[in-house]
């Protein structure tokens, strides 16, 4: 509170504050800082806003651009001195918490071949999708999940984890997705490295593929009381597959074409209690409306290309492009191509939403239910 | 109570009751009969025992026994005046309720191509396994369903729901499984024939399978409130699949083998809420350990050939041969093929017994846990 | 299916079995019965009725009459020879099973000052309701429960439990209600007599009323796994209380005037899994409308007195009588005083009706909703 | 990124970041910056520390101390200038976001006698807990709730509300409670003023305690799907007779004394989905241990005085004082009595822990689970 201004929020609306800064006000505000108390009505109107303001703004990150810089990091930088090779995404109006939106942190992290980084374990819960390369793998407590591009894997809040790329692989690159921001802001977020700095694979190759993976069959042993999806790993083609077979009976939403949610098979929940994730594909020529709600989502596109206009923002992207979706912002997706279909992959903090009772949602009801776009 | 002796249940147990016929108690308990009422020492051990006494007996109906006379029932009625063509199963302990152990019913249906049942609606809940033909399909509350070998679908409680066999089909033979006799025994069976005798199908054919049968992917709008799965349909090919991607990362059960349980992909529970379902698989000269439980057991063999041994009682089954485990008997299975696997289907009443709180399990613990049959 | 005749449940309705017998059917049906099986059209509209017919009858047994012979029990039969001195209630139509209606079992036990029963388990769950007498204690899995009138107590299925009288009490009668007909249906009855006949007391009396008996509170510790309710015993004068207090508030239902539940605090469920348990208030004067629904129930009149119609009969009933309401059959009830309240408890298998997908209701839609009553 | 250094974080510990500053890195940062993108390896080890350093001080706010300045607040402003006439408290660590600690925000509240504020709506959720003062009432959606010292009420994320006191009452001061700051930070914050500025009483007054307030019973008609409890009061006088009880008969935590938590009796989950409350009760002369877990907590005393170690600070507290408990800060109470118990009043983010799946707890080891307490 610098200054000597108090009313800077002051709204001429019945039901808001709307007092006017006096001498006699000043001094009594004085006296309230003093014992660590100030008077509401000096900010009320400021922390109870109208409706949503994101800090975030929407940002594309263009693959074109980052894949070099992530591939110098290689050269620069040894796996021992960094911990994790990786370029992560700053919102602009995030740079403080390091999120590439909202709560929700994203990076690029790039291996060789026959490196592998030392396992941890943390209170964020993470996920990566992997953008190009072959070989890479992830052991999470002491299962080996084996991942090709478009795949995704978890690796959930607590537990023990560590990625490399197979001798016989080549230099991989994928999408990290943590609630960083999110588990430092609730001040809940321990780090441990693992004692042996490498795991012990306990488990036959990916072995939760096999055993959760069956369509509308789960294992008679299927005691799983974790609070996250016991299928660490998501693969692109069965979800591809699934889209279309999807697509062919269903129109879809007319705000994200057709989108299916990545589940914990347990239960039908999300896949983690913060993060979820969903694939959506745009058939070809397809141009959704307008909506907005809260939560803030990372877009990467594993197929095809389009464009997006974010609150009144057009961003043109193409296949590894990555983008942000602010909580509240109006947001429309295009598919550019008439003959084949786009995919995006998507990770959000929708379970939070959801978990505290504050979802909400808006069909933008203007225009058809298109935004004007500039940019 | 008949007759003159109300003391046939005394046990000389501390705790049971003990009470020896007098002409005093003689004269009192013909009171209480006169009120509608009774002395409980009379009948206290008759209906608490010290474990359950299934009234159901093991039996295997061969189905080299009754093919032929299931196809006979074509000769013999017509779709119009059966209703449906159905053999039924008839356990010898559980004639007065037409069941085929416990509170199942089982039965086996036939029907020609180009025939189709009328629609009707039970509160009884229903599935088909389908045995033999091809053509076969289901309409439920507007969704077509096409079936082929070894497929089953759900008809639930509450549901609209036809059988029929394509024209372009052949002769079909199908298991069906009800909880007829449990609705029933409480009281609380209403059915209804639809107004059109037919109903329309409202939907894409086999949409469900498309929307809801991907594997860890819901649609994005899953909202589903009812008590069963949306999968209606199981089929066959991913089920073996699935059992034997399973077999390859797990030890199984040393009672059941490899076994997985058909779910419904919104909770994870089962398919419906008083039948459930699993399919198991059984190694080349797996041998399993006998146990027994709570519950009623419907098996009908999908693959191979074995045996099984039914509280002492040996019972060689093959491909196609349905049987039958009564509640708390010990039960063992084996694969009589030391180079092929062999697959059990299973229905049985395992969601009553779960949520009435009923479960119990008992390995046999003599003799290495293997019953000495006869049989 | 005794005899030559097949053919007693035709239905001439489209959709429904019609077949007459034949001596070529004849000749078949035999033949199916020597296989262990039969066909579905002889017994199809037997097993599938248009609505639920109960096997149980209306009942009202008078407190006026069952007392004397209550008491009377304890000169004829010592506890250690009946091991439960009770009276139970036998339904006309449920002889074979020890019911009072439905698959609900229910007795009138006796117990002497100073006595105390053997302590046992068994996988029924039961209740008592105390209807006279002072000092009556229950001790459930080493919690002590003190009783007073109309207070009831659980003592639910796996739990150690024993009944007693204070030395310093008089003659106490309560109503014992089980689900032990439904626990013998569903063939998963377990009976044991506790090793040393009599259990510890490891708590400190009516420890579990202070600990789960709070308005809007739960203790800090309250990790409760089980099924059933930790608030064993259900008093009352709180009920009664909370019972004036809500009908302050409500107009209550048409059909069952201002009636409470009673729910397991932890999670707002049913007292048990299958029994659950209400207390309802007639206002003076109140005359409800009748409905049906499934499900059986047995009702104690705790305070007051008036009438009740049943399926078109009428049973007058005071304070102490028990009645029955089969399941799907009509009943209202009317409080005979214009100036003082009745009070009825009930208990019901509705927990089951719902668990099962089972439950339906109906109102009376003739006649204002009232009964033409005959009896 | 102020200035030239990027390797403040740097530790020399394996498995984290530890990459010293050069030339070309810096280059390399810059570049990365261009494109609204970082190395990780820069922020790792401030971003994922080993465990949680909470923003927020302890801080004890004395009434004597703030009650002059509340109610001098109703000389210095109208409510219809200030909307509501509060003093706030104002964590030294959160003062941007108005917090008392972590995400919670908490002021003391006054009002006159015939005294209305205006009827709002907010996605925040808000409790209000009584310190002085009678005739104090809350509207929520219509249900009119009259409210006595130490108790409090809810106006839940999305209902209309509003406060007032009795034209027969005195000043009235409370303490409110919401996640304000919780919900900026989400970006999930609607709000709106009444249309009618007044909402109208729908319901008898105090209707909702009357219905889900009794102990152990529910309505019949219990159907509510709200996310938060519908039993909007809780009083202070069943509560103390609550811990008084449970007092008798449990020993307690050695953490917490004789604590109750204020749930949702419908399902016996917390009162809002991100405010939870509880009550505890500290016997005469109990000392507690310390422990530390995730979340942030604000005490009021509601009865005696003892005083808290925070973080090795020592903090005497009496009867209205306020103070917080920062997450993952140790923390143990004593009350100075030795034969008058002593209550706190406690609400926090629990509930959001949970949820999150970020609920961790540690107790003390060192010297005999006590704290050495300065100031």
């Amino acid at each position: 509170m610098a200054g000597n201004t108090y009313d800077s929020y002051r709204e001429s609306v019945a039901g808001r504050a709307n007092v006017a800064d006096t001498p006699a006000l000043a001094a009594y505000y004085q006296q309230l800082e003093q014992l660590d108390a100030g008077a509401l009505w000096t900010v009320a109107n400021k922390i109870e806003p109208w409706q949503p303001k994101s800090e975030s703004v929407p940002v594309l990150w263009r693959y074109r651009d980052l894949r070099e810089h992530v591939l110098r990091a290689v050269e620069l930088v040894t796996p021992e001195q960094a911990g994790r090779r990786v370029v992560y995404l700053n919102n602009p109006g995030r740079r403080e918490v390091s999120a590439a939106v909202g709560w929700l942190y994203s990076g690029l992290q790039v291996m060789n071949p026959g490196e592998a980084a030392s396992a941890h374990s943390h209170s964020a819960s993470a996920l990566r999708f992997i953008m190009e390369g072959t070989g890479a793998y992830t052991i999470v407590d002491g299962h080996k999940v084996m991942l090709g591009k478009n795949d995704f894997v978890l690796t959930p809040n607590g537990t023990w984890h560590e990625h490399g790329v197979a001798a016989y692989g080549t230099p991989c690159i994928w999408q990290d997705g943590l609630d960083i921001p999110l588990v430092n802001a609730m001040e809940a977020g321990f780090y441990a490295v693992h004692p042996d700095l490498q795991q012990a694979i306990t488990h036959p190759v990916d072995d939760l593929t096999a055993i959760w993976g069956a369509k509308g069959l789960h294992p008679q042993k299927g005691d799983w009381d974790k609070r996250y999806s016991p299928l660490f790993k998501y693969e692109w083609e069965p979800t591809y597959e699934a889209l279309t077979q999807y697509a062919r009976v269903s129109d879809g939403s007319p705000f994200d074409g057709v989108l299916m949610n990545y589940v914990n098979p347990v239960n039908g929940g999300p896949v983690m209690p913060t993060i979820g994730a969903s694939m959506q594909l745009l058939r070809p020529g397809e141009k959704t409306r307008a909506h907005r709600h809260t939560g803030s989502f990372i877009y990467q596109v594993a197929k095809g290309s389009g464009c997006s206009i974010i609150n009144g923002q057009r961003f043109e992207w193409t296949e590894r492009d990555i983008f942000c979706v602010p909580s509240w912002a109006f947001h429309e997706h295009s598919n550019a191509s008439s003959s084949d279909d786009a995919c995006l992959f998507c990770f959000s903090d929708l379970p939070v939403m959801h978990s505290l009772g504050l979802y909400r949602e808006e069909a933008l009801a203007e225009n058809g239910g298109h935004q004007v776009a500039s940019g």
